[in-house]
């Protein structure tokens, strides 16, 4: 079956794919960074880079907390946090159906 | 201003991307693998990968000759190639407008 992977380029070196919002869910889930990472077996680090750079690229926070460290208090996702995980996964399905029949065209071309 | 970066998954592990499309217009603007590769800046190693790769995914090659390597023959985009081609740019296309109004709404947060 065949898959479509969206990203976009927002600002100056800022993009925003699959990974930073699935990153975004399991902090939703999870209530702390370090638990998100683990549930993506993503170093801490990384994740923390990856929420950073959300954080910095859009005028409000999309994460709230979390900086304590590997043992730090809990992390949110902000309402504007919520409203960019949305909207992906909305641009998502959105640009899915629009290419859905090129891509079963181009499918029937694949090797078994 | 927002861009937008399309990735495809055809078949078991293969994808097709704006790097390979991108190459294969380079094939047919040169006629040669090794000239294509270096009007990217590619190896001419790289380039033959993601050629090969193209050619065994679907069940006729976008790509014939050049298998001579750096000094060899030309190389040239077959029809089912340029419909590859064709196809993949008519998709961004159309994911990029199905997604507009999302991108255009989520970079007014963005930083200046």
């Amino acid at each position: 079956m065949p898959r479509t992977r969206l990203q976009i380029y927002l600002g100056v070196g800022h993009s925003l794919g699959p990974g930073k919002i699935q990153l975004l869910e399991a902090v939703k889930e999870h209530g702390s960074i370090s638990a998100a990472a683990r549930s993506m077996k993503m170093a801490y680090r990384h994740a923390w880079d990856l929420l950073d750079d959300m954080n910095r690229c859009f005028q409000d926070p999309v994460v709230h907390g979390g900086r304590g460290g590997h043992a730090g208090g809990g992390a949110t996702v902000t309402p504007f946090g919520e409203e960019v995980i949305s909207r992906f996964r909305a641009m998502e399905r959105r640009a899915t159906k629009a290419i859905a029949a090129d891509l079963a065209a181009l499918d029937e071309h694949v090797c078994d």
